[in-house]
This record gives C-alpha cells, structure tokens and sequence, in this order.
C-alpha cells in the first residue's frame, strides 16, 4: 500500500466528500455500501453538518435510512432537522421501526412536527407522536407495539399454522413469546415458543400458557420497570392498559439499552456536558453554548470560594507560604469526597442503600475520613514542615487537610443521597456542590487556624 | 402500620441478626424467602462481613445460592471466601451457571483454588479454572459453553422430535437458535428455532441453515466481539477454536453486560475508586487503603502544582489579591477540560474519533477554547477590576483565564487519545494528568503574567 492509498484509507470521508461535490449518488451509495457501520459513522463525524445532510438528500430514501441507522440518534435527527420535511419524510418511513421514533424524539418540536405531517402512513405518524408524547424511559416509550398475539381458544396445531402462514409478518418481531389474549384483548397468558414447539399439537394454548404473567402498566418508570425485570430473565414483559389490555411488550434489551443511556447521561453529566450527547461535528457555537451553560454557575460557584480566601488576606499577606498549600487541601480533599461521592451512587444504583440513610454515611464514611484524612494529612504535615522548614505551618496544613477529608467523606457520601430526596440528578449536582463546600472549608481550615497560631507561623 | 413496624420495614437486616444469633435455620430461610432480590440485596449490605458468612453458612446451600445469586459477584465472592472451603463448595455447586465463573473471578487465587479442589465435580471444576485463565471479558469467558446442536444430516422432524425428547436439558439453555455441526463437530451452520418451525418437517437442517455463519476466536478481544456484534441484531454469536470447531456461544445479552461493566467500571476510575466495586459492608482497612491508593500519586502531582506557587512568592507577596484567584483560575479551567475529556472519551467509545486524530482535536477544541476562553475569561476580568478596584488585575486573571481554558480544553480533548495508544485507560488518568497541567499551567499564567505588570498591580 503507497502513502497516498493510505491515506485514502485513513481518510474515507474525503472521497464521500468529493462524491458529494460531484453529486454522484451512485458514486456515493456505492462507497457507502462498502463500509462497515463503524466506517459509516466514522466518516460521518467528519464531514460538516451541511454535507452530511446533502449527502443524505442525495442517497434514495432507502440507502440514506440505513446510513442514518447507524449514526448516534442525535445526529441523524440533526440530519434530518437540516433536510426539507417532504424528504426527510422519505426517510423516516424507511427507519426501522425501533430507530425511528428515537431519532423523531431527538428533533425540535416543530421540525419534528413538519416531519410527521409529511408521512404518507398518518397512523404511523400517530403512533410515533403518542410515543414521543411519554418520558423517553417510560413503558410506553420503550415498548414494541408490534407483537405476536393469538386469541386464548386456539390450539397448539392451529397457533403454530398462523405462525407458519404468516412468517413473512412475524419475521420483523422477535417471537419468543406470543401473547394469548381474549375477544377483548384482555391479557390472559403467556406462551413461550419453546413450550409451544415442545407441546402435543392438540392441545388449546390456554392449557399451557403461563396465566397471570406479570405485567406492567404502559405508565410505568424506568425504575419501576427495573424492580419488575430484577433478578428474572424474562426476555420480554408486556404491557396492559388499566382495562387489562395488551398494549405492547418491554423487551429485556429494551430495557438494557435504556440502562446504558441512563449511565451515559450519568457519566456526560458528571462531567459537566448537560443536555445529551456532544459530537463534535456539531456546529460550533451550539458546542460553546453548551458548555458555557455548565460553566456559568461554576464561576460562581468559585466566586463563593474565592471570597473566604479574600476575608483571609491579612493572615495570608502575613505568611505567604500558605498560599502554596491552600490549592492542594482544596483539592486533596475534593478527591476524598469524589470517592465517596461514586461508592454513594454506585450503592444507591445498586440498591444497597436507601436515600433516607445519612446515619449509615455517618458512621460509615466518618471513619474512614477520620483514617484517610490522618493518613494525608500527616503526610502533608511532614511535607509542609520539611519544606519550608516550620513545624507549625506542616500543623497547620496537616490539620486542615485532615479535618477538610472528613468533612469532605461525609459531604460526598450524603449529598447524593440528599440530592436523590430531591429528586435532582446526583451525577449532575453532587460534583459542584462538594467541590464549593470542600474550597470554602478548605480554605477557611487553612487560613483560620493559620490566623490562631499566626506568631508562631511568621 | 405503627411506628414499631414501620422501623423492622425499613430494617429487614434486624430480623437477620437475631435469627443468625439464635441460629435458627429456618427462621432465616423464611425470612430471606419473604424478600425480594433488592430486599435481600439491601439487607446483607447492612450486614457485617462476618455475620454475612455466618448467615450464608446457616442456610441450606440451596437457600444460600439463591442469595448469593442476588448479590454484588464481589461481595458473594468476600462470603465464599469467608466460609470454610468445603461449605463454599457445596454453595458454588447450587450457583446457576452464568453466575459461578464470575463469582469465583472475584475470589482471591488460593481461596478459589480451595474451593474448586471441593468441588464434586471435577469436569466443571477444571472448566471454571479454564474460564477464569481468560480475561474476563473475552469470547472465551463470556461464552455460553452449553448450547443447542445438531449433525448437519438431520432433518427438520429429526430436531424437532429431539428437542422434545431432550425438553428438560433445553430447558436450561436459551434456545433460540440451534447450531448444525458436522461428525468433527466443525461448526457448518446456524438455524433459527423460527425457520424450524416454520419450515416444512422433511426438509433437511442443513439445507434450511445460514450457512457459512459469522462466528468469533475464543481469543476475541471485547473490542473485537463488539465490531462483530456492530449493527447486527443477533442473538448470540458461535464461537469457533482454531480448528472451526464449534467451543461456546457468545450472546449479545453477555455482551451487553459486559459493555455495561465496563461503563462502571470508567466510572468508578474517573471518580479515583480503583480496584472495582467498593461497597460500604467491605472490611474498612481495605477500604481505607483502596482509596489512599488513589490519593497516594494525587498528593504528588498537587505538590507538583504547588511548586509552581512556591517559586513565585514573592510576586503573590507583592499582590496579595492573586491568591484569592489562583484556584478560580486552575479549577474553572479545569471544568473546561473535564468537558473535552468526556467527549474525547464519548466520541472513542462510539467510534466517531481515532486515538490518532490530534490534529481533529486541535481545530475542533482549539475554536471552542478560544471562543469559551474569551467567555469566560472576560466575566473574571470584570469580577476582579471591580472587585478589587484594579482594571490590571482584571487583565492579569481574566487573560490566565482565557488562555488556560484554551490549553486546557486542548489538553483534555487530546489526553484520552494519547491514553488509548498508550493503552492506559482514559477514564482512569486523564482527571489526574489534567488537574495537574491545568493547575501548574494556570498558577504559572497568573503569577507570571503578574510579574510583568507588578508595577500596576500593587
């Protein structure tokens, strides 16, 4: 391989690029057709948010719903937010089923809107805006409403010939399991296929389906889906109005899937990128905006801070020395508490510990801080002493560092739990809270036992 | 509900405790048989590791791997190794399948081996060792070794009729698709139970089967197994050994499991948790020493950025004010980074960015730093001329501000790049390389940027 096919190879959205300068849409479909999934949204992430929406215009319907199958959801609805809506549409009716109304969730109201309006299916497009209409990780948003039901007088023989005849329509669904169900279409049982293969052939369905299955209203959370699911290995729960009707089935990967994006957003979260998913081939100022919305109360949050370190400026003009530690105690003891903060959620997700329990957090993180923060902070004494050779300043230090990792522990492990009452999002809230608490203390530990033993320090 | 009920609710360790005193076996059996999965999960974490043994060691082994079952596999692991290894053993032979090589995974090396050399079952002790000997997230250990199979000279009637007969050892297995094997059982194809069904009796399998089927190396790597599983919507995927002989099945259901943990396992990292799942019923000392284990190197990179500080006193001497802006400076900066971190992390994880793309990084931070920068730097110029009365010093911080957001936001979209070739985890030290540079480059923008000016400042 000479340089230049390599770099052709590194490089796969140049000649997508240049298909798309020429718009050649076989040129294009035939390169797309030739990369992987991965290679797709590779080279996707690396062209402009205008080409990616030309070169999708420029597919047929069918070849631009399968690259858009296999970018990030928010992506593919950025693309089809930059398509016109009539061929967006085309589109959209070409996702697959589970795709589409996730990536219809991810469009702007309106635009989604001007979408739906355009699809030939007026029934689809309903379905897709009552699925829309529920929290993302609702039963109702998760579950399939297309799924594999017989009426409870059948037999065995007669079950498994509807199934025959009509491969073709359940090839799209995942039968494992078929529902069985009265004139009404009230849930009464279901049939696993393995015991309906396994079965005498004459036998009626309702003699060996599982009656009274466990079901979930389509109101159901995400948590309370989770309890449902806990600890069995059903691959699929169904869902009943408050009339006891079928109205869909919450599969297992589902349900896993959801876990996945709900630990995602914990993670993006955590780390300051609120409001879904950054790419960064999304355009620019959107990017800054973003993460300027996280930084604002940051600023201000710091500002808090800073301000004990202004009310100290004459002990810190007085032994200057100390402004060297009083980075590192604020920051010692925000990694104490980020620990602790992490074990707290962990333990929440886990459900090994319950919101209302600051006592177990109390004795539990307090003695550890009490080890931890001892550990350090005579540590840091030793260093503090030796280097600017001062026992009392190493005392100092060594002292707030101590008392500021146990405080911090405590903090870490009870405001998640604090925050969980509060029905507000740990992963997003806990690390800017503990981080302010953690500085003020920190720096007012530093500086007001600095102040109380001032003579010995200068 | 009075008072004193509502308190045994919320307590359903208390109950435990007291059976375990008497050493009432079948106050405890009832007791656990009356909880849920979660509730039995809550209350042993209330628990102290001793009495968590004791309490294992009470129940029949039948009794005490369904708890187990339901436990953390690191705290099942902590029990297994507390109870004599013969009990253990008894214990470990009740766990269901897919549960004991994890569980024995978590065990320290001598206390597993013990219990396994107990074990009745010889075959399925030697193939446990055998899946701990691989990474715990490669085909081969993340494989079914249990599976549906057949000679590819069967007919659809011949499996059919086999499936009933063998209904019970099926049972077991999550049998969707069944996998056709020749004499040398050389895997020949795959065949879903639907096309089984539905397929006319006479036909034979062979004729009816994907064939030549996607299958992984029992060495597959996660990665590998992911890039495999990629787009597709298969349930399980054969695995062959080097000879094409069919050894086990990996189904998407492990894989996602697996994508999971590793999900936590980034997370616990970030947050300085090293060593896997800590959880608060652990010995403390452990405890302790885990997280000091991530402390130890943190206190050196912060004296590391303290030294910074230290060479500059006497310019922070001239203008005492500075300190008050030192950390702001370091850790809003630090909150910009962190931000890149994550989509650097994101855009590896969904394969929109190459570990090799510095240059990608460089213009798509490198805008957003500056325009973030100026942001961000220009509200901190304002704060602190008005603040402290002095339009330079607002320059002074407002300009370190600026252009530490911009080295910073570089730094942390490029650090997990750098990570992922040196194949150092990203999630476990970019927060500490970061923290470190971001501190030590801000501290140094503010003080030498101050010494230039010091005239103004004073």
């Amino acid at each position: 391989m000479n340089a230049t096919e390599e770099l052709a190879d590194d490089k796969p959205w140049v000649e997508l690029a240049e298909a798309l300068r020429e718009e050649d849409q076989e040129a294009a479909s035939s390169l797309l057709a030739n990369m992987s999934g991965e290679e797709q949204r590779f080279a996707m992430a690396h062209l402009s948010g205008e080409q990616q929406s030309d070169l999708t215009t420029l597919l047929t319907p069918d070849d631009a719903a399968d690259l858009l199958e296999h970018l990030p959801d928010v992506q593919a609805a950025d693309i089809l937010e930059d398509m016109a809506p009539a061929e967006a549409a085309d589109v959209v009716e070409e996702l697959e089923d589970e795709v589409r109304a996730e990536v219809i969730r991810e469009m702007g109201d309106s635009e989604s809107e001007a979408v739906l309006a355009e699809l030939d299916d007026q029934t689809e497009a309903e379905e897709i805006r009552d699925i829309c209409s529920h929290e993302w990780d609702t039963a109702a948003a998760l579950m399939n409403r297309s799924y594999a039901f017989f009426n409870d007088q059948l037999t065995v023989d007669e079950v498994l010939s509807k199934l025959g005849e009509d491969a073709e329509e359940y090839s799209d669904l995942d039968v494992q399991y078929v529902y069985i169900v009265d004139e009404q279409h009230v849930l009464q049982g279901v049939l696993r296929l393995r015991d309906l293969v396994l079965t005498p052939r004459n036998r009626r369905v309702a003699d060996i389906m599982i009656r009274e299955p466990l079901s979930a209203s389509a109101e159901a959370s995400f948590d309370e889906l989770c309890t449902l699911f806990e600890g069995k290995s059903y691959v699929g729960l169904p869902v009943t109005d408050p009339d006891g009707k079928l109205v869909g089935v919450v599969t297992s990967k589902a349900l896993r899937e959801a876990t996945a994006e709900h630990q995602t957003e914990d993670y993006l979260h955590s780390a300051g990128i609120l409001g879904g998913e950054e790419l960064r081939s999304m355009p620019m100022l959107s990017r800054c905006g973003r993460r300027l919305a996280w930084l604002g109360p940051n600023i201000l949050l710091n500002l808090l801070a800073a301000s004990v370190i202004a009310s100290h400026e004459e002990t810190l003009a007085a032994v200057i020395a100390l402004a060297v530690f009083l980075p590192m105690v604020s920051d010692m003891s925000g990694c104490s508490g980020n620990q602790a903060v992490a074990v707290s959620i962990r333990e929440l997700t886990l459900g090994l510990l319950r919101p209302t329990e600051f006592l177990r957090i109390l004795f539990k993180e307090g003695i550890l801080g009490v080890i931890n923060g001892l550990v350090v902070g005579v540590v840091l004494a030793i260093v503090a002493a030796v280097w600017k050779d001062n026992l009392w300043l190493g005392l100092v230090v060594g002292a707030a560092l101590a008392l500021n990792t146990i405080l911090s522990v405590l903090l870490g492990g009870m405001v998640p739990l604090l925050l969980k009452r509060l029905k507000v999002d740990p992963a997003l809230a806990s690390g800017p809270i503990l981080t302010t608490c953690t500085d003020m203390c920190g720096f007012f530990l530093v500086l007001g036992l600095a102040s109380q033993v001032l003579e010995r320090l200068v």
